[in-house]
């Protein structure tokens, strides 16, 4: 111990502290730690999607507490290890990282993330992934309302908008609580094509696509607008088979996205990681923010059944708050009328 | 209305559509908007030194939630509009920002800043002052707990020391609950001071004040490090009479910025936000980083009367985690001792 | 010295050593430090905007290296102090905050923000507040370009349309490098208000106030929308005289702004302090977002005069890069010619 | 075109907007585009570190101009999609996200990161290991100073040290500007794991890990302090095998991180990844923070020769500016040695 310092200066106090161990020596405790949940999210399955989900979530200071849950103890525990090591790098620094495989470390989640699933098989139809995804969902979906009663649960899985459905049903929970990233990823793709035809910046490129997320997904032209300006006033075959500058092009450019990237790169993981961040942190700020995401669209734009579709949505602490009342050209309706109509006959055929 | 839109094409919907007003038309309603109370700040006192700290919690994203209560509610409302009319300017976007005369608005605030209190007057004695404050904090505390009852207070007004003794006194809260703005700002003075001379980043110039806020504060000379390289290893003298480098005189500078600063511009307002955003956000962050705070020190270098000054504390969602038992040299533990004198005097004679 | 640690044990190096400063003995220096200018911001004028302007650009990571400007040398030396302090509890840490009366210090600004100028006096027409700010700018513009020939100016003096074209004459920059903060304040209001009565975050309403800042500020409600949903799609009366929701209202409460903030606490500050902070931003980051910004208007919606007024702006690192061409109603057509007339009428008599 | 609205009301101007394409009516352009460098960074090598490495910059706004440079065109062009679709999400909201296989493109970036090379093969020695990845690098860094000749080039690819000796010699570059990522993840797991034990946050743990990154890194446990405590102070035994506290285990765990990940996971990649963009931040942002990163210590703690090893360095725009002269113990003096011995050793037997 070193001289003339004040440790060894405390006689009536020094005898006792030498008993203590380090930690006991260099503090005085005053209260416990506090346990807060007011962020904590929980994200089942650490693949790809799972992973960048999770270190966007980090990254951008949306939370500090997550929860990982997978059957791949393995790998789980060297994804945790590997963001635990990057604490003193965030921003935040005091990250709490934490995995499970039994769904009890998820108490209380304010959201839960579910990238899990099965991928589909070369030459397997639709139904059959959906059913192999409702089998996986079955195993998640109860454990994490058990533990989290007053979750809200973001579904990234694929399938996504018959998954979101499925969720729902299994979860008991409101309809508010139960949210599909859905066209979130497909609008944000959409102004990005756009923001590069325009030179200004995806932000300031206003276009919202809706219905299924993927092939059968619809471009709003009607509403595509620069401050205020509508395309559609400006070029009035925009989007169309008639304008001259094929501006349809980034619709398919769009759709083809997700196959283009997976046959260069293997998988999406970056774009669909941000997508999902930027949906739990309007939840969990409360920010009544518009977002594209799955959701029951039952008498919008005439659809009469339960169906679980994207459109506009006001997010917050509750989930969807409100769903924008969006008016459609003909086309743009038929188009989401086509989409719920293949929703309400993959949901007739299933088991649940 | 436009042609050729789906609006006019719901026939079913559209006349119960045209008795709706403007908002029920363009949403489809799905839950009640939710309070979200997680990082609620009550600021007390709408001054200089409270709207710097508002700005700053707003601006960086320390909470997006803030209720004001002063007496003047002229100004405070003028404060209020300002700040709303920004929201669009800050980052999330959907900062609540509210106000009160009476308190009732501050219910369950997770944190209660306290930036009210008269200032001395010419001729005026320390004890006079502090009296006069003792009677503010008498109309300000019990509301605040009244409404909150698990708060975390931070106090500001000065002399902060004593005045956070009151305010625990009055409050009735756990010690840990109850924390003073203190030497967190003297230390951040004091690191700039020191990284001026260095030419490297306050960030990296690790150093203390502690004991009382302002003219009688304990630089902790013994243990300023830069990359825990002791500046007294390196400079026998440093801090002391005998240094040919006269390092002494930052901590002079320091004990003289209110004075100076008040001098040139008539108050301190910036620094002194932003160390209480800083405190506010190690709370409502649960972070668990170490900052220099007043808090009950009896105990603490041979402190025998239950007196507040600032020591480097672990801060979290509980407030005050655990005190730092940082060694100090003879002379430091001296003027601390001296600090906690002059307090137990003043305490002594305060009718609480 | 302590025992048995590394400095004493460098007999070669240790007779050098102690003849060096403490500075020295600490560092091997590698490389004179370097000045950054990337992000350099110079601010004329440092009463309560320019001062909201600095806090909000250091809190809001826009600039870690302002420079400010004014003659009162004193209280200018006393912000100064007061922000240089607060260094330590900013993100980036390391801001670099210094001042000067004769401009020097502002060499090479990327941006330089223009918020100082005399108040209109009770009685004094508008005509001769701007004879007086005139004046004022004579003594500032040119010594910003002589020091600073590369620089985009931000003017955030009033009235800022017509300060915004002479601040051009007299630096003699281009057109895109003088910009006026003009209507960016006014529709953020006009957001935050729609938001209140919406019910979702400001950032989800798109709205723009076009042409003079201030009382003759154009709501542009033919392109209000939700998600691209047209507000006058769904109350065809919105920001008419006929609509009997009143929405109108809203315009009005923007227009009254100032002046009820001003009768509440004295001044404007932090909503046009961060509304400044956002078009640095979007200039520093070279963000090519859409912003209503004070431009020269010729040509635009008509105008046949080198008039400097409010529209949409894609701003960039070379200031104003696009004016978006919005189309406007027939009122709102006219109401901007009006103050277009009322522009020239005033250019055409100042001597400059 | 719609009635009543002002585009069709411009008969004078309407005519030739109509010959305007969609681009053209929309905006009326005032300026080029301006081409933003201050914050470009090119990464060569898109595998996991490079990839973690590109995320965490855009999503902790470091840069938003990012060039990737690789041989794999394919997975290349992959990750951009996936990226450039994210640009939304990000709060910059403008990335420029690029790539090429021939350095076109890389001109004029102000830091280049290079995680590009082979990895080590089972059975293979260490000085093989460094020959092949010296080919690599005679294949990249001339390149990249060609493009770039003012460039800051941060090496992450292993073995580290003497690699980052060799990009020296390659570049031609001043020392400053060739940096290693080192010991700068080290004394981040360093932290971390001491956080864990100690119970607060790692930005309040102060340690560094020094000399060569991995098996022998050396831990600076004379220098570990909370707050100024040194915990050597507190535990006189830390670090040491006589400790009955066992901190060692600490380091242990430090020099094991890496094998444990990639034999959990199969590669390491979100620390690393943070690790460099901290260290990019720091010079982009020329925060004069001190970071423990590999720079020549030749004439540091007695070593001889021009070898390449972490120590703690401050950080700016002109890359190391100091390193900061820790004093060692003796045991840590002799581990330093050691490794500086083994880099000498490989460096003789390089080929340059």
């Amino acid at each position: 111990m070193r001289q003339g310092v004040g440790w060894g200066r405390l006689p009536s106090v020094s005898l006792s502290i030498r008993r203590y161990s380090t930690v006991k020596k260099l503090f005085q405790s005053r209260h416990e730690k506090y346990v807060d949940r007011t962020n904590k999210v929980t994200v089942v399955g650490v693949g790809q999607v799972g992973m960048a989900t999770i270190f966007a979530l980090l990254t951008q200071n949306v939370s500090n507490n997550i929860v990982m849950v997978d059957t791949n103890e393995k790998k789980m525990k060297g994804e945790a290890m590997d963001l635990q090591h990057a604490s003193s790098f965030l921003y935040n620094g005091n990250a709490n990282i934490d995995f499970c495989t039994d769904y009890t470390k998820t108490k209380d989640s304010s959201v839960c993330v579910i990238a899990a699933g099965v991928r589909q098989e070369v030459g397997e139809d639709r139904l059959s992934l959906v059913e192999r995804n409702v089998e996986e969902l079955k195993g998640i979906v109860p454990k994490l309302v058990k533990h989290s009663p007053r979750t809200i649960i973001i579904i990234a899985s694929n399938p996504v908008d018959v998954l979101t459905y499925v969720t729902w049903k299994l979860s008991g929970l409101q309809k508010n609580r139960v949210i599909g990233s859905g066209t979130n990823l497909d609008s944000g793709r959409f102004r990005y094509l756009l923001s590069r035809k325009l030179n200004i910046a995806p932000f300031s490129c206003h276009a919202y696509i809706i219905g299924e997320h993927g092939d059968s997904c619809v471009p709003v032209w009607s509403s595509v607008n620069i401050a205020g300006v509508r395309l559609q006033d400006v070029n009035k075959n925009i989007g169309k088979d008639g304008d001259d500058e094929n501006w349809k092009e980034t619709h398919t450019q769009v759709v083809q996205s997700a196959y283009t990237i997976i046959k260069l790169k293997g998988y999406t993981s970056w774009a669909i990681g941000l997508s999902i961040s930027q949906i739990v942190k309007a939840v969990l700020t409360n920010s009544t923010r518009v977002h594209a995401v799955t959701t029951c669209v039952q008498g919008e734009h005439g659809v009469a059944d339960e169906v679980f579709l994207s459109l506009p949505c006001v997010l917050g602490r509750s989930g969807v708050q409100d769903i924008i009342r969006q008016p459609l050209s003909h086309s743009e309706r038929n188009l989401f009328h086509k989409s719920a109509a293949i929703m309400t006959d993959i949901q007739c055929r299933l088991q649940l």
